[in-house]
């Protein structure tokens, strides 16, 4: 089968690698240059850092490229709350020994165009642009960024890979009968570095993700491979005092930074020359129902584009590859129903992280300063000591690889019993104590009760 | 002010006349070649008739059209739903006098397009696709269907006048921060037709909505000038046996309307022709956030096309068109401003009117029939001939020009009395009786104190 993949990202390339395994001849465009080395440059307009979890992985497994990937990543145990310019708050994401392992966008894409590259069956082709699909015909058109010439190509599958502002989707969604949402959050993000020694030297932890909630402001740290911290500075774009659009001098900004993030300021040298340099990066969601028709197909943000809240874009879109691909090899030779059985298996979980990541979104930057909040997050982690196999969502999701609407449901009977105590007083004051033990196991009892007379 | 409008339809018309008439000079662009006689062919993608209301009527008089418009169309003064092939119910729409107005879609546009012609400092210029919109430079690029040469236009305001698949739109919603959802319902429509001979032998009233409500599938009938009444087959698009996609054959087709539309089936003659040879049209609803950007903005459908159950797209397109003008005025020179007072004040009633055109949808074909559905018309109309102000949401929406939003609001208090009645089986057990009467009134003296006191 010849497949054309539009958009050697990180899910365009998996997918190429993939499909190349089971015997495809894979044409993988990509419009911009090559950006491995020797003259590849850096740069892109989507999240710069990004955390893996089991999900990914084991997606990237598929094509023999686990541990290839944890190599350039570090594990993430926790996330480290800078409270206020004077406390922190660790929180443990899962178990010990669970972490999300962090990763440069950059690096990790690069791995994967160098593993493609070295795929039999997987040829790159840089420098494309596609400016047409014809969907009924199968047939793209490409410009060719080194003289503007342009050229059709046609093949019996067209994957679009080429993110949330994807050309293939538009063709797609101009039909008859496509419903399609773009979302995009009112809040904006900008790239900033603390460098390794000035984290070592300020006792940052290198694994752990730092959040400075604020509210309408969240500033986020990732930690690389070479001890840097990748920070994310998070604010409205508009449309308020403490957005990108009001923040126009040197003096505003170190003000915002003063009130806002006094402890991260000092460690951040390049905070001004980056602040007014750097792009400002939107966030999507993205739906598209469907997102097929006849051989043209789409995978990753192409055809579901998340908020970054939850950290399951780029996991789901390592996941959806493996799906598309399983389906395709169960349908032979029958690509109409491979694709209406991929959608059909894939829509709902994608509807359900997308769901979930704006609903997080909220969440990140406010309730994790919330007492509240935190007092929650301890009673669930007394109710895992005692039953280890009720997660939390964000356990499920990120620990896990139960499909997203599957962890949704699952999550239902752990959020009653943790509702229910949060409503006691006399429980939440004691929430090591032998009372609360007493109402947990109680309560799960009884829920055993129920499910088995079901 | 030099102004280019997209799309010379109903709403591009109306908004250029309205513009012109206060000085500027208008170029109203279409893709399609000029419609009106000697050479123009019938024939759009869009609705064939439409209904207008006293909304509409008020933005054609702001351009003097009310009574051009009046005379090329019919009162409709009430539904004849067909509710079996033996039986018919009739329901007036509103009070004695009220009445919609139907009208040919292709007769109003060319009326329009003349009316446009003759003002001047319109231009009108057929045959020219608007191909790209740097939105930024505001720089159109046209090209010209005679011989494909492409031209570049500039201009102090760009309206995408162009519809539900706008083009103009299309470089608007794919910037950052554009909030858009287009969402199709599964049903389609195709154009049939009763000659007017056919009506009469029947006996059709060419005063009234013909309705044949049958669930999942829906015949509707406009009355015209000339008495025939043209039809709209609505059928689900696919995945059902009594789909579009489904009917394949003549037999097929006859066996259709022999069970479901048996007493509509002798009257239209050309049923196997028109079914096969028509395309099937869709419905889709387009939500738009923001609709402007530097010196563009949209109009119509291009912004804000909805489900045509209420009746209410070109209504609203044509109320949309006055309210634009009202803020350029307003802002004099300052389009930033006016543009963005034209959102702030328009969107709350497109979205309320796509939100009740989308529930409505599902009232329209299928309670109809119910027999809840039709005591709660009575008890509505009894309601009425007590408090004659009190209008149901849809007459309020039919027969005022009450912004949408602020209607919805107003029908609150009036549900509420109604949804009481239906509550009580002895009041519904006499619908014209005293009893109800005196609940009708104690509801309302209770309301106004209610009222008094808040």
């Amino acid at each position: 089968m010849r497949v054309v993949v539009v958009g050697a990202g990180l899910a365009g390339c998996l997918f190429a690698m993939l499909l190349a395994k089971r015997g495809a001849r894979v044409t993988l465009f990509e419009r911009n240059p090559d950006p491995r080395p020797p003259e590849g440059r850096a740069g892109s307009s989507s999240s710069i850092n990004l955390t893996l979890v089991e999900r990914g992985f084991a997606a990237l497994a598929a094509a023999g490229l686990r541990d290839q990937v944890r190599a350039i990543s570090v594990p993430v145990n926790g996330r480290c709350i800078h409270v206020d310019r004077h406390d922190q708050e660790y929180q443990p994401y899962g178990n010990p020994g669970e972490a999300l392992r962090s990763v440069s966008r950059a690096t990790l894409n690069k791995l994967l165009l160098d593993a493609a590259a070295r795929t039999p069956g997987v040829e790159l082709r840089f420098g494309q642009r596609c400016i047409e699909l014809d969907v009924e015909q199968g047939r793209l058109v490409f410009e060719s960024a080194a003289n503007g010439t342009r050229y059709a190509h046609t093949a019996d599958l067209i994957v679009g890979a080429d993110g949330a502002r994807s050309t293939v989707r538009l063709a797609l969604q101009r039909r008859h009968g496509v419903n399609f949402s773009q979302l995009y959050s009112r809040h904006t993000n900008k790239e900033l570095r603390i460098p390794a020694e000035y984290a070592r030297r300020a006792g940052l932890a290198n694994d752990a993700l730092h959040v400075w909630p604020r509210g309408d402001l969240m500033l986020l740290g990732f930690p690389n491979v070479d001890g840097d911290i990748t920070c994310t500075l998070q604010l409205p774009s508009t449309d308020s005092p403490t957005s990108f659009a009001a923040i126009r001098t040197e003096r505003g900004l170190l003000r915002l930074f003063e009130e806002h993030f006094a402890d991260a300021l000092p460690l951040i040298p390049d905070l001004v020359r980056d602040f007014f340099d750097h792009p400002e990066i939107p966030m999507v969601t993205i739906r598209c129902e469907p997102w097929s028709c006849a051989r043209v197909t789409l995978i990753g943000d192409a055809a579901h584009a998340v908020w970054p809240a939850y950290g399951q874009g780029a996991n789901a879109a390592f996941e959806t590859c493996t799906i598309l691909d399983a389906c395709l090899a169960r349908n032979g030779s029958d690509l109409r129903k491979a694709l209406a059985e991929y959608e059909q298996l894939r829509r709902p979980d994608t509807n359900a992280i997308a769901d979930l990541s704006e609903r997080h979104f909220t969440e990140l930057r406010s309730h994790l300063r919330d007492p509240r909040f935190l007092l929650r997050k301890r009673i669930e982690r007394r109710v895992r000591s005692l039953f280890p196999e009720q997660r939390s969502l964000y356990e499920r999701i990120a620990f896990t690889v139960t499909p997203y609407a599957e962890a949704i449901r699952q999550d239902v009977q752990f959020r009653r019993v943790v509702d229910a105590i949060c409503a006691s007083d006399e429980l939440c004051a004691d929430v090591e104590g032998a009372a609360l033990e007493r109402f947990i196991r109680a309560h799960f009892a009884t829920a055993s009760e129920e499910h088995a007379s079901a």
